[in-house]
């Protein structure tokens, strides 16, 4: 099998960007990953993009041909991935199966999405879309209220974790104030988010991730290019790993593990020849500060019903030791839901590279991200080692 | 590289088909393909779903983990592919990939949309989010009028070819006639037609594809595989074209004859190594009467300029020497936006095994299928050949 490489990554600013449409979004991550790349814009061959709701919120879809419009990239092939949460996951899965099957050199990746321009009411209504409308939206369900049911059967099969889930929002915020991209870079105490009214009980408005703009684009290259044109540390994809799930909450065995996670990070990990152990550090998809601690587990970090502990225990905070989020994830980062795929490579790929000034992470050669979809359905989940 | 091969179809009945939710069309096309390929579903490791609209006209997004669902697939990886209305070709050139690249063997493609619930207005506002929405629809855009201009400009390098147009809707109907699954299989007379009012002159009702409910999939496998599975005749992918081109109109270097089309018939060609006097028939994206004459073009069927001549002397007509859209196509079959590249590969394929009752095609060993997406913003070709 060919390798696949990294070479060239960038985001905007995450947040709440009135001035900015979905070309500006575009135009800003798109063309920070080319120019990081340092290769000419005729070099891409394909370009795959991740959108959630802009069909909802922006009434635009056929993304894949309207960035290839903004950046100006011909008439390549566009494709346009929607996997609800992990859309900018899959655009860099197809990305990567387009040069893994030959037909590609050099494909561009990116995910966009934009969000905040819409009062919450149709926020949420375009965000339940990532559910079975019929059988959970239409009857009134929303992700909070699923996640706070996930929650809740935690608590019964382990024990109450609301307070390391707290600490989880603590810790992204904590790293946040240190990634000048994030959406909310400002410390959290813990007694305020211990203190917070319910939203859905157990959950918090301090347990859920935010609602925001943002982009984020990858260059990818096969392995042997990469080496030729890569000035920065090149970063080689070691291990991909892409399953699913039931899309209904009770369609699933399990809702304290994600059966779609554990798929993925067996594939991934196999590929990479890798275990849990071997990982420096890792984003994963904190939506809740539920799914963190279920995620941490999944991914073999931390035995089932301890990812709590962890976090108590500071071994997921920066300077742990096994830092989980350093660019302060979905929940203080943000979760600019098309792009939040494609934002967490851009943390792994920075990381590696060295280039994560105040939150970098100490070692940092191996690095994992991982990218749900839904309520658990989809998982991407990619492993990455700089290469010596 | 590996061959891949199509080992099952299946699709709706294409309609108004208001007892019928999105669950339901998936689950009956979805069987249909996999007992038409006979396999057991263990056997699917991967599916793509291409769907245009449904966050907007059905609040549902995340297909491929829907679809998975409906169809009792486990946790295969899934993806929802969009590109306006070549949505479903998208799919199935994911799926190819998925294939070529040898990550998995056999691979689920479909495609699905449900529309005729909305008002036309709903549907009007729904569908214009295949152009740029701030550059184009929110000016007031609508497709109708975009192809107007193109029909108008195509009078202008040309000659007005409004009878040959007519002439396409009536060859349309009639082939639907023939046609179980078509929504309007129901002849037109050419006064009746060259008589009707403008909707956007010179495009009056007659000369728009329909709004449609359906579904369509089909089981994909690597070519060794097929061999070994297949009890119908087996039908090989010889050639596949992917491209793009502006999504604006204003951005397009040519709109009477379609960038992304010629380069897409250019890589499709060049990969069977086949021109197209090779092919037997062809199922071509006729969005608009006009699309269609251009698209004869643009594939290369006719010189450009002489594709209404061809359509007056009746050689795209089911008995002519180059039948184009013996389904019925977009005009008289149907338009579920993201099934229709997979509804006519279903087509593409149920002639090539000479299973297409009264409207087989004589010689039916080769066929060509285009997917167009928006403004002729994305283009997907595939080119079929039975197997001896």
């Amino acid at each position: 099998m060919r390798t696949v490489s990294v070479i060239g990554v960038g985001e905007t600013r995450m947040g709440r960007l009135a001035d900015r449409s979905n070309h500006d979004l575009i135009r800003e991550a798109g063309e920070r990953a080319i120019a990081d790349a340092g290769i000419d814009k005729r070099e891409i061959q394909a370009l795959y993009i991740g959108n959630f709701v802009g069909g909802y919120l922006c009434r635009q879809n056929h993304y894949g041909a309207m960035a290839s419009e903004v950046l100006n990239l011909g008439s390549i092939p566009t494709v346009h991935t929607e996997g609800a949460c992990a859309s900018g996951g899959l655009a860099f899965r197809m990305g990567y199966l387009g040069i893994l099957s030959g037909l590609y050199d050099i494909v561009l990746v990116g995910g966009v999405e934009k969000m905040t321009h819409r009062p919450t009411e149709t926020v949420t209504t375009a965000v339940a879309s990532a559910m079975d409308f019929e059988l959970e939206a239409m009857k009134g369900m929303t992700f909070p209220a699923n996640f706070a049911m996930i929650a809740n059967r935690y608590f019964q099969e382990y024990r109450n974790v609301k307070r390391e889930m707290a600490l989880c929002a603590v810790n992204a915020h904590r790293n946040a104030c240190l990634n000048p991209d994030a959406q909310m870079p400002k410390e959290l105490e813990l007694e305020k988010v211990l203190e917070a009214s319910p939203i859905a009980s157990p959950l918090s408005i301090f347990d859920c991730s935010l609602v925001t703009d943002g982009a984020a684009f990858a260059v990818l290259a096969s392995g042997e290019i990469a080496g030729r044109l890569c000035k920065k540390r090149v970063v080689d994809v070691v291990g991909t790993g892409h399953a699913g799930d039931a899309l209904t909450l009770y369609g699933k065995k399990s809702i304290t593990s994600f059966a779609a996670s554990r798929e993925a990070a067996r594939q991934a990990y196999g590929q990479a020849r890798l275990g849990p152990g071997d990982i420096d550090f890792a984003e994963v998809h904190d939506c809740f500060t539920i799914t963190q601690i279920i995620n941490t587990e999944d991914l073999g970090f931390f035995p089932p019903g301890k990812g709590a502990d962890a976090v108590a225990e500071g071994i997921t905070a920066l300077d742990g030791k096994k830092p989980v989020n350093p660019s302060g994830g979905l929940k203080a980062k943000g979760h600019p839901i098309g792009a939040t795929g494609l934002s967490q490579i851009f943390e792994a790929v920075t990381q590696i590279r060295g280039e994560a000034g105040p939150r970098q992470v100490k070692k940092a050669d191996v690095a994992l991200t991982q990218n749900l979809g839904g309520t658990a359905a989809t998982c991407v989940i990619n492993i990455f080692r700089g290469r010596d």
